[in-house]
């Protein structure tokens, strides 16, 4: 196998006191994350130490649907708002990507543009702007509305809002600002860019009140994996984000998504495809294994039992023993695979309900590597040389403890085999990641 | 005349390269401010040093109306978006309170209300809201529609948003959260109090995904002067910014103002009144004046005259010579004092059009007061004493020259006189201002 050329990515889910479920509980998660700088000023450094390319920030604008009993042991009901998080970080690092999430269902397309701007200018040319259309349905109720938006009317937005918000960033020639005092002139008039958007869902005249920054605009990252999720990612994104835990479906999705962007003209490396991955490490097996159990077994019954029930299509088992087996459910032949693969794992090894949340909740979907730091480093390496991804979205179970050890055990294995970057290469997360710099587009109008 | 009690509140209107409508070119003005993070920086560190209450910013989301010559010289065109550029300060200071202008007019309550609870919790408690319905009328263009909302519709929506807002900040009670290991309880679950709006404009079920902070919930500021304006602040505002240059004027909106709290049996001293003010410092009132005439040579005639032209109710002065007089203008008693005035003034000193808008557009209206230490203090002192302000919102004419000047002349000049403070007292904006902390209503359903 002709090894690739390019470099592993990095991403940190940088998600408040850890990515596994019960993280706050564990005594190496900061359990005042939500309103603790300190604790992202450390998380950031580290990763930073570790050469991440980008720190992302998931959002949302509501609390999850669940019973009050239920939400009160959830760390992620009361945390910093992403955006402003990302620019007081800008301020305390000096090489990581800035990645928020922001809704296009419920936000307005020059707010979006004006504030990632402004976090770009920020950071030097480091923001990057995750592009969601709101998994949480709550959030309508916040936004005068009495029902979330379906699924391909926020797609049809969230299209037309993301043409916006790149016709914004295109308000300046690179070179507009003159700032000279002699003739008094700030901007040269022939270099701004007027929009006069007039669309389906907006009108937007603009031009944005921001300049362009060093990376000419943020990057655009998204999660989406439907069909019309695919597509609007190979129309519009940089970095794609997504959950898989097979190598095959891995390959297919990774070609599916990469044959989109050749379908359009896209060169395919201007794209990086990057799936989750929760990094459990141990010095030896057996210590990465015990570290997985001793996380599973704080997460709450209240808690464990909610998101297996909405990982089961949201099969009621309140009123079943938890140390008995998973009863039999109506719906196994729906053409859910996850539900699907849950269930077969719970006859197979014979589960309780108990043992099989412990087994399927905690990394809330995602892939789980355990072991040592070579063992995580040849699955990273497998994945990558074989066109699963480009890189990966570390998710490291608690905040800041597992992040120090992969930074310490896993990225030193992964340079010594020349799969990571010794140093940073440039200044702004686009050169870092090796993508193109955004050229103004032609057809717009001055 | 018994001398207050209290002291001198001081607010930095920092506004780019300066206050002056030229700052920009002059010398002593950083024109990069408004992509330098490092200059914010230097001048939230000498406001911290001249022991300032808080920094403001204005915004705006668009550009103001002008032809694209005349706003090519403007150097307000690009620059940070307030919370983003806050939330960056939070970070590189200590004491001084944030406090971003966001419009009510073109947002939605939960992302304001989320957004400064955020900045509110990033910088310990130190944030505060400007509320605005926007004066600019172009940013109705860039939220899809096609007119500006009229003014009392505008007060209207304004008036229910603050009420979701401040609900919103009250989602939690302030011990509510817990961060128990032990239970597994993050939260308390009777602590939490969801709002469930349902009113004219919003429909806001809540809670907000951000705790309270260390000062309850964020500072809210206007600077209303209309009738509905006044009413909405006394109801809502805790500082109000105000532009006055005669201190008989600012006697009358003092008492008016702090009347209407009376009335509503608010106590007096929880609202306070904060004018703005172009100190020109100099060793001497020639220094003052040369420093003044300076900067007036500094505005371009296009600025100029536009400006004049606005200040002027929209006359057209385009056909006349700038080195000649005043035309007349055919509504000079349309009860508009601003317009009356100006123009007793060209007549009354014989100025040219060029003349009088060096005199009168620089300021954008606010008073000037140039001298010496002493003289400025003066003034200082004898609005303060005399209830025509609690404070000031300082309008250095360039930043940071002439803030640099004002901390280190006028500060130490105004604790002479005991008049402000040697130290900050407290931890939080709302400490330092001697304003109580906001209790929970008791109407709020859990």
């Amino acid at each position: 196998m002709a090894r690739r050329k390019d470099k592993i990515r990095l991403g940190l889910f940088a998600h408040v006191t850890g990515n596994h479920m019960a993280a706050w509980r564990h005594p190496r998660a900061d359990r005042f994350a939500g309103t603790s700088f300190r604790h992202y000023a450390e998380v950031a450094a580290l990763a930073e130490r570790g050469l991440f390319d980008m720190l992302f920030l998931a959002d949302t604008n509501a609390l999850w649907k669940g019973d009050t009993e239920t939400l009160s042991r959830d760390p992620k009901t009361a945390q910093f708002e992403p955006l402003t998080l990302l620019s007081a970080l800008s301020v305390v690092t000096e090489h990581i990507g800035l990645v928020a999430t922001a809704t296009t269902t419920y936000n307005e397309p020059y707010h979006v543009a004006r504030k990632f701007a402004s976090l770009d200018q920020l950071s030097g040319g480091r923001a990057g702007w995750n592009l969601v259309t709101s998994a949480n349905e709550q959030e309508a109720l916040n936004f005068s509305r009495t029902n979330h938006v379906p699924h391909d009317q926020r797609y049809d937005r969230a299209r037309e809002f993301a043409a916006v918000v790149k016709g914004l960033w295109e308000s300046w020639e690179d070179d507009a600002f003159l700032r000279d005092p002699e003739s008094g002139r700030f901007f040269a008039p022939e270099k701004l860019r007027v929009l006069n958007h007039q669309g389906t869902h907006f009108a937007v005249r603009g031009p944005l009140n921001v300049a362009r920054s060093p990376q000419g605009h943020p990057l655009i990252v998204q999660a989406g994996s439907s069909e019309i999720g695919r597509d609007l990612a190979a129309d519009t994104a940089e970095v794609v984000f997504t959950a898989q835990d097979q190598l095959p479906a891995a390959q297919a999705f990774y070609a599916d998504l990469k044959g989109r962007l050749i379908a359009r003209g896209r060169d395919p490396e201007s794209l990086k495809i990057m799936p989750g991955l929760m990094p459990i490490v141990g010095r030896t097996a057996e210590e990465a294994e015990a570290k997985e159990r001793e996380l599973q077994e704080l997460i709450h019954p209240s808690v464990g039992l909610q998101t297996l029930s909405f990982m089961l299509g949201g099969a009621d088992l309140s009123g079943h023993d938890l140390d008995g087996p998973l009863p039999d459910l109506p719906n196994t032949n729906s053409g859910k695979s996850r539900m699907a693969l849950v269930i077969e794992l719970a006859r197979r090894e014979k589960l309780t309900i108990r043992q099989l949340y412990q087994r399927v909740t905690g990394a809330r979907g995602h892939f789980i590597v355990r072991g040592t730091a070579a063992t995580i480093a040849d699955t990273m390496e497998e994945w990558f040389e074989r066109r699963g991804a480009d890189g990966f979205n570390i998710m490291p179970p608690t905040l800041p403890g597992d992040l120090g050890d992969f930074v310490t055990d896993v990225v030193p294995e992964l340079q010594r085999r020349g799969l990571l970057r010794t140093a940073y290469e440039g200044r702004t997360l686009r050169e870092n990641l090796g993508l193109p710099f955004p050229q103004h587009t032609a057809t717009l109008r001055r």
